[in-house]
Formats: C-alpha cells, structure tokens, sequence
C-alpha cells in the first residue's frame, strides 16, 4: 500500500511530514511511502535520521504551493509542485492515497480536479473532526461549500456515514442538521427542504442546535460551509482563550504560584482532545481517490495518524462503499 | 420614567422579575416601574417584601405566554397576555420601555407589530451580547433575521454601531463581518457583495474569521440569524462541557477532592463572564419603541440590570440616534 505524503506541507517542514512518515512505517507493516517535494530538501532531512525506512521513497517536486496562496491560481500555475504531482502520481496510479498539511484550498481544488469525483457525487466535501465530550465527531461541510442545495446535505450525510462508521469506528451514527431549533418547521426554507429530503436516511434523527454539538447529540453535524468554517475555528480558539481568562484572572485574585502551575496544566491536559496539532487529519470525501488533509500546525503524530488513516480508508474501501451508499 | 416589566416571562416568575424590579428602583431614583401580569399573582410576590417601593404599580394581564408556544400564534391568540399588555401599553405611551426575559420569538413579533419599526429601519434585529477576553461585544443578527439582503447587513451595522458606543460605552466601536476568511474576495455572492455596502462605514474594518470572536477583533461581529444563533447557543455550552471535561479528567487522573474542589471554583470563577443568568438582557435593534429580552434563566441581577440598560437607552435616546444614523 503506497502512500504519498506531502513533504512540503504545513508549518513544520520538511521535519514533520518526514518525520511522520517514518513514525506511520514503524506502526504499520504494510504501509509504503512516497515523499513528495523538492528531492535535495528530502533527501537532506532523510539524511539526519539513522532509521531511515526502506520503504521510503522520494518523488521529485521542486515547486512549494504555499499556505495563503490563492488556491485556483497556485494549482494551475504550479504543476510541478508537491500537491500537483502527488494527486498526479495517484490518478496515474502510482500511489493509492495522498496526505497534506499544506494549503487547504489548494489540496480541495486540486483533488476535485485531477482525481475527479466518485460515481454519482453532485459536490466533494470537508468533513472536519469536531472534539465533543464523547470524542471526535464530523462537522460536515467545514468550509468546501459555501451555497448548499438539500441534494448536497442529502449525499454529505451518505459519505460521513460511511467515513464515521469505517474509520472512526462509530457502530451506527446519526446524522443532526443544525437549525436555529429542533423543530421540523424551523429555519430557512432550504433548511426546511433539506430537512424532508433527509427524512430519507434512516439515521437522520433531525433538526439540532448550537447546543447540541459538545454533547455529541449526534455523530455528524450538517451545516454549509459558512457556518461549519466559522465554527470550526472558533471552537479552536477556546483553549487560548481560556488561558487567557485564566491569567486575568490568577492575576486579579492574586492565585499563588504554585497553583497557577497546577490549573494551567490540568486544564492543558483537560483541553488535548482540543489540541489540533495531534489531530489526524480531514478527508476530502467524494473525490474518486483518497486525499486527506491536516492542519498547517499537524504535529509528527498528526501526520503518522493521517497516514494511518489514509490506509484504513484503503483498506475498508470505504469510496466503493460510499459509491454504494449514494447509488 | 416609566418601565414596564414582564412580571411572567423567563423560567423564575414572579420572584425574579419582582425582586428585580424593586432592585432596579433602589438603584436608580429616576425609574419608576409597572409590573406586567396577573393582578393576583403580582400582588402576592409584592406582599412578600416589606421594602417595597412606592415606585411600583401593576398592570394586570391575565395570560402568560409560555417560552415553548410558537410565537405567531402565541402573540395573535394571547391579546391579554404581559407580553402584548405591556407592549401595548408602551405604543399607547403610558410607559417608555417593555423588558421580559419571556419567550424571545414572540417577543420579536409583538415587538415589531405592535411598536412598528423606526423610520427608514428595513428589520428590526436582535443584538446578542457575546463574551470575549475584552468583555462583552454585540452579535447580530442573533437569530431574528435568518435571510439577509446586504443593506441589512448595513442596518444591523449601524443600529449596532450607535447601541455598543451609547450603552455599552465602547467609544469607537468597529464593524466585522463573519466570513470563511479575512480577504475581501472571501465567501457567497451576498457576502462579497455585502462587503462592498459595508465598506461605506466608516468603522467597518472588512471580514472577520470564526477566531477572531473571543480575541474580540472587532466589537460587532455581523453575521445572519442561523450563524449567529448557532454560535450563541454554542458559545453557552463552553462552561458545562469543560465542567464534565475535567471531571472525567479528574477521575481518569485520581486528582484529590480538595485540588477538584480548587479547580472547579477557580474554572467557574474565570468563567463568570460566559454566565448568561447574570447578563442584563439584549435589545431589540430597530422597532420604534424600547423593547429588551432576558436569557429565560434571567436571575435577579440580570432583571435589575435588562432595567437599568432600558432606562440608559430611554436617558440616551438611542432610537433618535439610531435614526439619524440611517437617514
């Protein structure tokens, strides 16, 4: 199983992703690599670590898509960047899957283009891993699309079904659309259209609201891309935050020392399900391939974790699945 | 000046907003209030305070509209209740403001109905108080408006512009729109094309992402009724889900009872500001009259407080101001 792995990807490379890749080696037997990126860079930082896999290879791609480039512009004129090449090399079939924590925008524009979509797709989506109290559950469309038709929250609901219940082991999940209320006749009136039509899938279980999304009142949690974006990054603002209000308030009560270091590790450590450096990356579902991406920040265990992913995704077929799902 | 509050509204009736009511007169010499309700009732709660002040007077209004009625029918089928009493008689000018921690949709709708909106208003909105690390800021629309058009955008600006600078005491309050990304090419056509009539404010400072609400970027955040409902209710699970967050850390890590104890007192102290009991109510932005709504868990100090911000707006005329900003 061939995994190509973006090497210059994110805010730590190309150290994390070589770095990861090494780790996903080491966890899994069956799993190959192919660093993708400006071969010298590669091979320099391959160089620095004595256990370097022999089931490590470089693929050469010396042009670097950047994290806030435009991502339409950066895809067309980058062809031999590592994002461009790496989906390449899997739609030529070189490769089984690609993993990034590179540019987003690009990786989406980029996976819809060259791998094209599955068997009957209206739109491939992002389906983000939201934290809750009972674990990580799927915010979809986390900010692919912007303009939704209930078509579109419809199919979203059939590929994160597949997703939750293939990878991350979710036996039967439900499916809630957020709403201003959990009423049926609640909201828009594409809301209330979405609603009918996704009275169609056995487990839609309705209408949900703000509230709702930490108590995991369901597994996946349909929204546009607006809302599912906006909500995505204010949810990582809160542990900063909390720290902050933390230390306004050490300071203003006078807390001693000690226990200052005390409460700032224990909710540290309370807050790691918040911590989307460790977290193994998103899939782009419903493009014809496996492509997943991380956050720019992916920690060396967020990129093995991805990797791993990438491989479950393979393995449990989980495309034709939700090729079968959709048809 | 006289402010009339609804005796019935919210979760602890008639204990709250009496005791809140007799409050708001100790606090402020200038207020005098009339209390909107069953006559009985009223007078029964009023019986149980020996300090109670001569400022006080009751309107009586058999019904009560509950929190769950579904606001239309509520508002046409209940002509005797404190919500359509009480409005009514501030459109009649027995009284100069209305405020209830009741059922917020209908008083939405009988606040639009009954006072009328302000000259040149297209929607009156909803404002909602939002925590940050500088305090509270406004969010609109907070679920009134769910359908924008961009010349709302610019009246939820404006309304929201003259309330944060009068009654919050925000000296230059700025402007930003919540959107997938600062750029201004960023988001839908509405958003884009919003974007551009904003930019004729002079204190609107361009698109604003999901993490830049608690560092409070700006001190209004724009955004349609759906995003920011959803963000609003989201936002008020932040306490509780952290409170079970370190419980199970705490069980999952033996921490001793009396650091637990520390902690949680510590937690629930720094977090005061996201308590919405204690938040004194928010404005409805845009109706020809002063109508403000209460969180349903309103405690006595928020009553006190949703009384005094309605007085200010009277002492301010902020509607005047309001006006002259839109026109």
């Amino acid at each position: 199983m061939l995994i190509a792995v973006d090497a210059v990807g994110g805010d730590h490379f190309p150290e994390n992703p070589v770095l990861g890749a090494i780790e996903a080696c080491k966890y899994n037997e069956d799993i190959q690599i192919l660093l993708v990126g400006p071969e010298e860079l590669i091979q320099e930082e391959l160089n620095k670590h004595t256990t370097v896999h022999s089931r490590i290879s470089v693929l050469n791609a010396p042009q670097i898509i950047n994290m806030d480039e435009a991502p339409a512009t950066a895809v067309k004129g980058k062809r031999q960047s590592s994002i461009v090449v790496g989906l390449s090399a899997q739609k030529e079939g070189l490769c089984e899957a690609f993993v990034s924590s590179g540019n987003t925008g690009a990786l989406l524009a980029a996976s819809t283009l060259i791998l094209g979509k599955l068997e009957g797709v209206l739109r491939p989506t992002i389906a983000a891993l939201f934290p809750t109290i009972k674990g990580f559950r799927l915010l979809i469309d986390a900010g692919a699309n912007l303009e939704l038709k209930p078509e579109y929250y419809f199919q979203f609901a059939s590929m994160g079904t597949v997703y939750a219940r293939e990878i991350m082991q979710i036996a039967q999940p439900t499916v809630g659309l957020l709403n201003v209320g959990d009423e049926e006749e609640k909201g828009t009136e594409l809301l209330k259209e979405s609603y009918l039509v996704l009275k169609k899938l056995s487990n839609f279980t309705g209408n949900i609201e703000g509230k709702d999304i930490f108590k995991a009142r369901t597994d996946i949690f349909l929204c546009n891309g607006t809302l599912g974006n906006v909500l995505l990054k204010f949810g990582e603002s809160i542990p900063d935050t909390l720290k902050v209000l933390l230390k306004m308030h050490f300071e203003k009560e006078k807390i001693p020392a000690d226990l200052q270091n005390t409460i700032f590790r224990i909710v540290h450590e309370t807050l790691q399900p918040f911590n989307y450096e460790n977290v193994g990356g998103v899939p782009f579902l419903g493009v014809n391939g496996v492509s997943m991406v991380g956050h720019g920040n992916s920690s060396v265990t967020a990129i093995k974790n991805m990797i791993l992913n990438a491989a479950k995704c393979i393995e449990q077929n989980v495309n034709d699945k939700i090729v079968a799902s959709l048809n």
